[in-house]
């Protein structure tokens, strides 16, 4: 269903019982663009800690505008066992609610734009017919603005219970060039009262001179008048006076109040959509969704804290269960079996076996989507097609269960792995970000840190490690680029090796993690010395923060309505993590599982037992190359690579050989599986 | 005639031509925002210097984009006594070039958009179908980069003559991992060559393993093949490997190279009528034009320079003739005549006694516009009514000859005094700025620099200064206002009342302009400690120069074509000023104009010798209000008065006395008029 501003309101109540009475929900969002950075592949480094990626998108993606939400919703039919979706595709625009209301400006990017209009996008409905907006803090200003006006209104005309101690009954003063205009408009009231007519319409003015009009009728005549402020169809604004009794008076006065409830609620918009689905502590599924949760809060909760760890509170609050399909599809026992995990390639990946389409059905009224036709990269059908794939990896798990089950409901404890850890697009070593707990700190020993002339390209990188056989390259700017060796005892001899060259160096990356840690450290003396300057806002500070994890830390003062009460079925119990201890055979082979019944660790402490060993460690060799971040051309258009002056964008090289220690994970596993074959369904451990 | 990506290359002869047999030229652009500042009053201070105004508005104007541009040319036909039009509508936007050129990022303002949006523009026409550009650098980038790869490819396919001495010929380094691949290449070819096939698609791959493919072939087979980059449907690239004897080989390279050639001129695209403009050096006519012209050098010739002198001399390079119909209309005769300066209201007036709607009609092929059915704001009507605007008015002009003239050339010297002066919106006492000499330099010693508390509103200064008659409110910031008195002696007085005040402080305008330019070399010396940060791009880096005027400077290095030489009509010799000698008498009695015919002074030394006089001393009290400003609608969308937390915006007070002495100025005028009545046909001396 497209929902614009023109049948937002009458649609709102249906988007309401959708969300109430949904099993789960999906998102999906298109953007005005996606990155202001210099590149890509600059801003997106294979090697970013999920501090820096964090900072980097808050820094280069969120002036961007939201300006298509797509939102599908599931609601499972048990009589037919098969699932009946609601598809809302809602165009957003910051249309100012009036003139003093915030003007929002927002970047586009032209290849973002040019690819969305190459995709038949609908440019004009966003624009001319947008839904509107407001951050919860516009939302709380605007509510105050609209009572102090009517309380100033109201202490003019006399109202006794509104009237403030200190507002002054004296006559208004006005300036000498105003005189004469608002005794013409004094002499044109008098001549009201004293004909036969029941209103007076003013000629235009400015606004300066509407207040001295409001202000100077409401104390020569205090009683049988009613004020308003009218707009010509050339939305020139002008004075309606009319006379009215008592009663009317008041009638006219409880009217304007509705009015303007109603207009403040429309100004809101879109955001009570936002604040539906959050209220509804449903599961929210989207596919690749981190900048998805960071555009919604961004524009419809707040603007985006400095901390990574303060995002994930927020987020929490805002959307209290979410699951990237992505991330799912990237995961065992999914990623032997899915070779490409772009949503249109998965979608059609889970069609064949050994997955299964679901069962799905379109609720009357609602246009039902056609997946043999692509609509890709409109949100509505994202959205839809993200549930299905849901659904289907969903499903997938359940033929593991003894017996198999064919539905797997959102709640199982199945799903719950998946929880609240959204995807890190081409981070090498830490999959996800993990939104409940500590993000994965892989060991990076084997990693260099190197400086070299701008004019180097990957070929030369290659040239000067070319006695390490394979590495992996990833850019960081013109001069600088993390090169990771297959052997962390390389690391010495190449730090040997470098100690007399010129033109370029190498650091170990503990030495660039120091380094920067110092610079951000001067940084902080600096900017007590020089105040608040915008420069001081380096990507930096917050991305080295090496402390403990303290999340959750103390609520801080934030207006943003805490849901998590309202999660279903159980709250925190069921959010206890048995999944680390389930241990599968061969997929290939006969599918079973068998949970581990002694298991009464929390996931809190699995947490904290096993985060010190990471997560790359829990990678057999055979899976080497799952995360090796090949750009997935339809989530990120190519940027410039600065490897490459020729025709298309080098990517990073796979490296077949692995930092992993197979022998070790195994040993660590508490496998109750009677095979321990080479190709276990390997979940990674610290979940 | 509205023109799109889709009939650009079609009509480019056409808009040539136009262009070419055109007597002048009238131009109009829409942008995605006017200001990224704070609010516009701020923006726009009524006591800004024109550096300060330049310096702003290329600061909060230029990172929105020009997307519809308006051409309308003008050619007059004797023999029919009237002009014959062509208007031409563009639709802009940046689409890139491709995957290695420069990926435009720009911002939108909400309030343009839907202001925009209410007239009924298309986005669509924007976005899915624009017209690209480059402006001078992209273009000789992308020349360079073209001509590059196009010497490496011809390296490897060893034809002699474009082989450059540096190149290798041995083989290509082939990393490890993509050995076998290459490899597979390499057997598929030599497949190709024993069998009767003539050519062979291989599989889509990435950038890089196009290049090892390019550079294996072209070392393994130098001859008898054409190796070529495709793409699918789907936007894949692959390479398609062709049999080829010699002279196919050679023809299409050849075919390639016009390809490529092609596909850059399509690349540079809009700015080629911008260039055909530039190059015609006919009379460029604009309403309001600053903002359009800054925007159109912006956009299709180079970044905006940083100092106000720098901007001169680019736009007398790109635009050597311009005419504001908002100055012209602001100014002598015209002024008295025309109460409200806005665009549709300037046409409205001008179809009125005194003035006559010109005579014009529409060329065959384009559509034709009816100015009773208002299309304003779509670029190419408004270009075509601000042409009309100019003819009017120059007609105008002629009724003053003796004999008089009905119609009025675009080369008479009776236009010239228009020439290069673009008008300044809201600047209370420098009506234009002057592209073509030094600005004007009017005394601010009545004016006071006030700082106070933020919570002070516009009333709390009336009531600071209500002991000084009228007095005359610029924002500047929430803490911060400029107030001019009425009389200069008032000044001391003011400044003597204040120096035991706590809650505000005054100065005089001479210690603020003072303390900026301390406050400016503070900054530059800070900067030479701190580098090329840009926190120290200060808006006050340029705008406090007080130095004597020194245009024309040398020429820098800058790849703009100098089309000065192509000015028709006697070059600079036309440019000489004879207008400040006219004296016009009562333009409501009988209009006569003499020409002083003693006039031998040149126009250099009129500003030299006048200057210093100011262009405020010229201006009689009956036309006080004349510059005042009152904001126009039409232009710029009203901002939020920090002075009005009410309904509207508080409008800036008229002036009614003023700082004058026309007495003196009247004696200076060497005026041979008989008359000398009070109301003369006033013209700023400055001219």
């Amino acid at each position: 269903m497209e929902v614009t501003r023109k049948n937002y309101k009458d649609c709102l109540n249906t988007v309401y019982s959708a969300i109430e009475e949904a099993d789960f929900l999906a998102i999906d969002g298109e953007f005005s663009g996606i990155s202001d950075g210099p590149n890509v592949s600059a801003l997106t480094n294979g090697l970013d800690t999920p501090e820096e990626r964090y900072t980097k998108l808050k820094k280069h993606s969120m002036d961007f505008l939201l300006f298509q939400f797509g939102l599908c919703t599931f609601t499972y039919d048990q009589t037919k066992s098969k699932y009946i979706t609601k598809p809302f595709n809602f165009y957003i625009f910051p249309k100012p609610f009036n003139r003093t209301s915030p003007d929002i400006k927002f970047i586009c990017q032209s290849s973002s734009i040019d690819f969305l209009a190459s995709q038949g996008f609908d440019f004009n409905k966003v624009f001319c017919h947008g839904i509107p907006y407001l951050n919860q803090e516009q939302e709380a200003q605007l509510r105050e603005q609209t009572e102090e006006r009517r309380n100033q209104h109201a202490n003019g005309v006399g109202t006794p219970s509104y009237i403030s101690p200190s507002s002054s009954k004296g006559p208004a003063h006005v300036p000498e060039e105003h005189r004469d205009f608002i005794n013409r408009v004094i002499e044109k009231v008098e001549a009201l009262f004293a004909n036969s007519e029941k209103t007076l319409d003013l000629e235009p003015c400015t606004g300066f001179q509407r207040k001295l009009i409001y202000q100077t009728l409401n104390w020569k005549f205090p009683k049988g008048l009613h004020v308003e402020t009218m707009e010509t169809e050339k939305k020139e604004r002008y004075i309606q006076v009319s006379k009215v009794d008592e009663e009317e008076r008041r009638r006219r006065e409880q009217q304007k109040l509705e009015r303007e409830q109603e207009e403040l609620n429309d100004a809101v918009g879109f955001s009570r959509v936002i604040h539906a689905i959050s209220k509804s502590g449903k599961l929210v599924v989207g596919h690749n969704m981190l900048l998805d949760v960071m555009h919604t809060i961004h524009q419809f909760y707040c603007p985006l804290p400095e901390d990574l760890l303060d995002f994930k509170e927020v987020t929490m609050c805002v959307f209290p269960r979410l699951l990237d399909t992505k991330l799912m599809a990237s995961t065992q026992p999914f990623k032997e079996l899915i070779t490409n995990t772009s949503l249109a390639e998965l979608e059609k990946q889970l069609k064949e076996s050994p997955f299964k389409s679901p069962q799905v059905g379109t609720a009357e009224g609602f246009p039902s989507y056609n997946t043999a036709q692509e609509q890709l990269h409109e949100a509505g059908y994202d959205a839809y097609i993200t549930g299905l794939c849901f659904i289907s990896m969903a499903n997938y798990l359940g033929s593991f269960l003894t017996p198999p089950k064919a539905y797997i409901s959102p709640r199982s404890k199945l799903i719950e792995p998946f929880f609240n850890k959204l995807f890190l697009m081409r981070i090498i070593d830490i999959p996800y970000l993990n939104i409940t707990g500590p993000d994965l700190q892989p060991k990076r020993d084997h990693v260099l840190y190197v400086t070299f002339p701008k004019e180097w390209k990957t070929s030369d990188l290659y040239q000067l490690f070319s006695a390490f056989g394979n590495i992996q390259v990833s850019w960081i700017d013109d001069t600088s680029a993390f090169v990771s060796l297959s052997q962390t005892d390389q690391v010495q001899i190449a730090m040997n090796t470098s100690r007399y060259a010129e033109s370029y160096r190498i650091q170990t990356y503990a030495e660039y993690i120091q380094g920067k840690q110092q610079e951000k450290e001067k940084l902080v003396q600096t900017a007590k010395t020089w105040g608040e300057d915008s420069w001081v806002k380096s990507h930096y500070t917050t991305s080295t923060g090496s402390s403990g994890f303290v999340y959750p830390r103390g609520l801080r003062k934030r207006s943003i309505s805490p849901v998590q009460g309202e999660q279903e079925g159980g709250g925190d119990a069921l959010i206890t993590d048995g999944w680390s201890h389930y241990s599968y055979p061969d997929s290939t082979c006969n599918k079973k599982m068998k949970t581990d019944d002694a298991s009464g660790q929390s996931n809190a402490e699995a947490v904290e037992s096993k985060t010190s060993e990471g997560w790359l460690k829990t990678v057999g060799s055979s899976d080497s190359a799952a995360f090796t971040p090949i750009p997935d051309e339809e989530e990120i258009p190519e940027g410039t690579d600065p490897a490459n002056n020729a025709e298309g964008t080098v990517t990073w090289q796979q490296a077949p050989t692995v930092h992993g220690r197979k022998g070790q994970k195994n040993k660590k596993k508490k496998s109750e599986a009677a095979e321990t074959t080479p190709s276990l369904f390997e979940v990674p451990e610290v979940w």
